[in-house]
């Protein structure tokens, strides 16, 4: 902990198969105008969607429905939201879905009194919020991005074809979150896998850093071996209480902010990935497993120390008789196994991205990265070997 | 994750050496009138108290002096703190010490504006808090208890001979608490010593239970391996910061109750120390350290699983060729070499308690546990383990 660092997370979490049993006492907090923000509406066919409207009949609110929210959520969305806000005099968004549909909701909650553009100021010239923010509330239904505890706000642009992602101190974070595993059991196999993925992307986007930290990276670390274990059966039984129960848990820390203390991240993975959606509207854990075995085997050897401790520690890779090179090495092939184990793509050619597109994200990408300040050669080099990745 | 919980701590964490430039900035939510609680006065030597009041001074506080505040403090201090609230109509306790100071500052925060007799109602009968809480913010001198990072508040009957400790929930955590590793420099060997191994405690209370949690118990480990990693380093240079400041952040995630979700506890060894520290007013580190191998290898056959995972994980034990009991075993034996190679007594004998105590103690212990069900007669038999154990 040789970085100075201030900590802050007032979200209120509920987890569990009771959780929701908390919604009404939360609701009798905020004034009676709510903004029910959801999704494409699978809400209302695995009953969440009725729950929820029960408990907000039984505290007498005024119900705004904001439905409709898509993956990559939109510019042209958080407007729509921004409006029904202002109209409604809005107490409380109530966020019911995954990521996007929080994201989203973090978004309206900081944008809606913004003076001027708040999506230019907020998220391109990332200025300080200055104004009132509405509350959100979030009722998770889908696990990976960890939204549901943080102030992270990822919103496309649809006609600059930009995503941009913004962290909002905890002024914004929701002042509650419903974590219940078994809202998570009818998400497809397909979502499930991008989910965990995206967790383990998080993870190792604070994990290789060239500033380390003992403390959280022994931490991050034991993260990343819970994950490992529950998503082998989560694969197998999607219904695994356990297991999607550790999932959820194991994606909430993993981007709550304790897990990036005291030390510097990457993020260059989310960077090239935020621009692979923008242009293929893919889902984005899909994204970033196509990206991560090219990405990590390029900046390994300017890292190498951290890539062995992490084959080692990570995924049990056994040292003796090898170089640091090797084992290094043998952690990422055990990575790029687990995201094929995984029914996952690692590469782009497998996800079906377009091999005339890469030169085009290459352009677009946002340069940074940890062990190496990547150039738009380098990154136009991890975006071929990514879609030629075996 | 297989049981329901609530998560919530809101306490705002400013870590690093210039963690308290940002006291200022505290202070000014709060009205003008401050009871600055502090304990022996080592912090006029070391200069903490001067930027203290020169931060108080700078936000034009009214500042009220309570200090003299004692390890294991007692209920009639607790008693003095409530007058000067009450007199002086306190807006903030500002609390500048370890968790005496804290845990102390905490019970005159829920106990000043109390019906009727708030250490009856509250510790001894576990009451919900159901009046006024005077906020508290505090500044951490000495790591090992956590709670500046949490609702615990031990408080000592000092008639009764009685320490108890309650934990409250989010309402009675510090608003906010800043931690800069240099002000525990002067704390001395014997005291940093102590702080480490309560630290240690709090993870094996939360370790080892008849729930287990995949999740929780892998931070754990981590947590536990980084502070065996810390700990070998301080102990050597007391002013290395980056162990000293990963002793003083692990302390503070090992009881902020992050660590202890989705599963059951044990605290047992607690319980007994608490009455070890009653009759002799030991430091509850060094009371830890005296009954820990004798408890553990007292339980260890009735969760002999954990016990060899605590000793593979935490301890490096390599378990090829072994029994299970075997690498259990040597997991404690570790354990009783940490203790004794950071200069901790690993008896009651060493730690200077008469032989002819262990029975009142026995008699005063509140009896419960993990694993095993402690009766009286299994109490008197780990004391006497403890007091004989070379």
């Amino acid at each position: 902990m040789n970085r100075d660092f201030v900590f802050h997370n007032p979200t209120k979490i509920y987890f569990g198969r009771h959780s929701m049993l908390h919604l009404e006492d939360e609701l009798q907090k905020y004034g009676p105008n709510v903004l029910l923000a959801y999704g494409g509406g699978s809400i209302k066919t695995n009953g969440i969607y009725d729950e929820v409207i029960k408990a907000l009949n039984n505290t007498n609110k005024n119900i705004v429905e904001f439905s409709g929210i898509m993956p990559n959520p939109t510019l042209a969305k958080m407007k729509e939201g921004m409006e029904l806000v202002r109209t409604n005099k809005i107490d409380l968004i109530l966020a019911v879905g995954g990521g996007s549909v929080i994201d989203l909701a973090k978004g309206v909650s900081v944008s809606t009194y913004a003076r001027g553009d708040a999506f230019e100021r907020y998220w391109l010239k990332r200025e300080e919020v200055d104004n009132e923010v509405v509350p959100v509330g979030a009722i998770l239904t889908m696990t990976g991005t960890g939204s549901e505890m943080n102030g992270g706000s990822v919103i496309t642009d649809e006609k600059r074809m930009i995503k941009v992602g913004r962290v909002f101190t905890s002024f914004a974070f929701p002042k509650f979150a419903i974590l219940n595993p078994t809202y998570t059991y009818t998400v497809s196999h397909y979502q499930m896998c991008s989910g965990i993925f995206d967790a383990f992307s998080h993870m190792m986007e604070q994990y290789f850093s060239d500033f380390d930290n003992p403390v959280t990276d022994y931490v991050l670390e034991s993260l990343m071996r819970a994950l490992i274990d529950a998503s082998d059966i989560a694969i197998k039984d999607h219904e695994d209480y356990e297991a999607r129960s550790n999932i959820m848990w194991i994606s909430t820390l993993a981007l709550n902010t304790i897990t990036g203390l005291g030390k510097t991240q990457d993020w260059e993975v989310h960077a090239i990935e935020h621009q692979i959606s923008a242009f293929t509207n893919c889902a984005h854990g899909m994204g970033l497993a196509a990206i991560s075995p090219a990405y990590y085997r390029y900046i390994l050897p300017f890292g190498l120390p951290k890539f062995k401790r992490f084959a080692i520690n990570v995924f049990n890779i056994d040292p003796r008789g090898k170089t640091d090179e090797d084992v290094a090495r043998e952690g990422i092939d055990a990575l790029d196994k687990y995201i094929i184990d995984h029914d996952m793509p690692n590469s782009l050619r497998k996800l079906g991205v377009e091999r005339t597109l890469l030169s085009k994200i290459a352009d677009s990408v946002s340069l940074g990265g940890g062990y190496k300040k990547l150039t738009r050669e380098d990154v136009y080099a991890i975006l071929f070997n990514a879609y030629e990745n075996e």
